[in-house]
């Protein structure tokens, strides 16, 4: 068989070995990147597809429009202005089968083979294949404390010309680092953009799941020329088994995300997205969010202690003021790809950092997700780890 | 904004506005593709909901593994069996979000732009949409009363050599016609295509929906060389809300379509996919298919009817043995997408015949769905627009 070009560009299938280890092993998985289970409101769930059936009737197993069911774009639109005083209209936000998808859509409607994104790096790596399946060529801007670094963004923007159609950024807890962008930043970030014709695709998947302060403002906020693709999804504050999600985009923009939304699935599942309309206006999600905000604090705080306790002192991390992940950094040297079959012949995975960066440039770095265990689970996963790393670097 | 080449391929937004269409208004719809909301069983639903909400617990509402749910694949692959005498292995069945999903990926595993796709014609527009979103050649491939014209097929073939990636049909009670492949069509089709390293793409969504003999086998039965994926969906069978269907692939190419889900959502609701496995194995998808078949039988029968009835002798049509639709031809020198307007003032809507031509060669054709309407409003529906197509005719 003669497959497309794309395929070639796929070859690295770290999130969905990933993703297929969870269904099938027993290990301690730090691996996973969605909120603890036992968070789950199955009650309220339970009883939000009892009424909405009740309520809806067929309608609820029927195809939904394309750009989805009405009432909950509403809600996510006064949620949007309430939480990150964001002003979109009800035809500038469409429902997506989870953020993954908004994702999908965003690189089929600005990337021709070759195009070049401009990618937070280290960042998402769902993201990476989404990009790399439409054979966008990712080039990697590093990333400070701050956010963006600003220097090399202006550097890759300049370089690469009218080939940059996006630059995909992760400003909020962002995944792996946890680290999120001042506001200094996000605006000086917006500044430069709008000197340029280019597409940002901001995915905000995290941004609610602050600990330590409130949520910041999206680039979003900032942006006076329609430039930023706003994504949002229910996965990590809520649950990721409705995948329900949500992207903005403003004016003719939209009707074309609408044409793809149509040509990949026609619509999302209306009982999903009517279930969560109901949850959301009969349920109080902000005390959801609130309640699962103190456990993972709770758990971030138990993981990097058990860290610091236990892993040698030249093993690095930034604690991180929200989301579910640290991200620990070994000397420059040391491979975590190798580490990682150790590891788990010793039941505890983890993602090797390598698996963030479009062209693999980095390679010391794992990615630890804390939300997601309990306490003593933590304690007895981090040090099986820490024993593990401390062998794997004698040896080396 | 610079978008991608591909939205310049996605101009027809006839399905877009056609789904946009059925949430907001009020008119007779012969427009739809669904089953026939009256018949969803919603109280087995409901009880496949709570019953494995209570079973899995929170495992249904986390992500599921790319591939999908693997008791659902299973009992998928032991229906084929019993049903279709197909034999496909666990790791040869994934799980996609509705049968477009499947669409949408094979266009990206198989497509580089440009590309030919041999299309089966008048065929589905959703695959026409999924096609060119990924900027492939369509080349219309016409059909006879036995199934795709071989001789026609054969000349693309030779024509287009190494450029035809993938030849898309529909076999049984295809859309829009309502007409099946005969078996005969189907063994030399699938004879000669093995003589051609091209894949082909078998879009079974109604293949279940036989009102007058017993479903037929499909190519896939056929296909000795691994060259054919098989699409097969419960949203004409059952209900679309869920957006559960599968795909089947061979071998290695099994493992690229699992890459290519990944990276377009993740996975698919773990719960539609769990809840759909419980009503397959606690309840009778075959008895709900025997009574809703009976049904949509007797409305074609009623449509049929009532076409004869009012409609000019001149306007033919062939009875469906199966599946959504009855296909209406007028003379060759009327526009339907002409009609449709005035139809609409006149509260009934059709979907035009150009839709299902990728290259819009005819447009004297009408597709109406009769499954979706009780025998008044059928006959109401029918009558109005058998009165507007007169006048319609008349006045030219």
């Amino acid at each position: 068989m003669r497959y497309a070009t794309r395929m070639d560009c796929l070859e690295d299938k770290s999130l969905l070995s990933v993703m297929e280890i969870q269904e099938t092993d027993d290990m301690i998985l730090f691996t996973g990147g969605f909120p603890s289970p036992e968070t789950y409101p199955l009650e309220e769930i339970t009883d939000a597809f009892i009424k909405t059936l009740e309520r809806e009737g067929k309608a609820a197993l029927s195809y939904c429009s394309t750009s989805g069911h009405k009432p909950l774009r509403e809600v996510i639109r006064h949620r949007m202005k309430r939480i990150f005083d964001l002003d979109y209209n009800l035809d500038e936000v469409i429902i997506t089968s989870g953020s993954q998808q908004g994702l999908d859509m965003s690189a089929m409607l600005f990337i021709n083979k070759g195009d070049v994104v401009l990618f937070e790096t280290p960042s998402y790596l769902g993201a990476v294949s989404a990009l790399r399946a439409h054979e966008a060529q990712l080039v990697a801007i590093p990333t400070d404390r701050q956010g963006l670094e600003l220097n090399a963004l202006k550097q890759a923007l300049d370089q690469y010309g009218d080939k940059v159609k996006m630059i995909y950024v992760n400003p909020d807890f962002q995944n792996p680092t946890g680290r999120s962008w001042s506001e200094q930043r996000r605006i000086e970030f917006m500044e430069m953009i709008s000197q340029y014709d280019v597409a940002v695709l901001e995915d905000a998947a995290y941004s609610e799941l602050a600990y330590d302060n409130k949520p910041q403002k999206p680039l979003s906020y900032y942006d006076k020329k329609g430039q930023v693709v706003y994504i949002g999804t229910f996965s990590k504050t809520f649950c990721p088994g409705l995948r329900v999600a949500w992207l903005c985009a403003r004016g003719e923009m939209m009707q074309k995300y609408l044409v793809l939304k149509n040509a990949a699935d026609l619509s999302s599942s209306a009982i999903a997205q009517m279930q969560m309309a109901y949850y959301l206006t009969h349920y109080d999600l902000d005390a959801h969010i609130a309640k699962i905000s103190r456990l993972y604090k709770h758990r971030r705080d138990v993981m990097a202690k058990a860290i610091k306790e236990n892993f040698p002192e030249e093993i690095q991390f930034v604690l991180p003021a929200g989301g579910l992940f640290i991200w620990l950094e070994l000397p420059v040297d040391y491979d975590t790809r190798k580490l990682l079959p150790i590891a788990m012949e010793n039941k505890v995975a983890f993602v090797p950092g390598t698996a963030f960066y479009p062209n693999a440039s980095r390679s010391n770095e794992m990615r630890l997700n804390f939300s997601n265990m309990k306490d003593e689970d933590l304690v007895k996963g981090i040090r099986i780890l820490a024993n593990v790393t401390k062998r794997f670097m004698k040896e080396r």
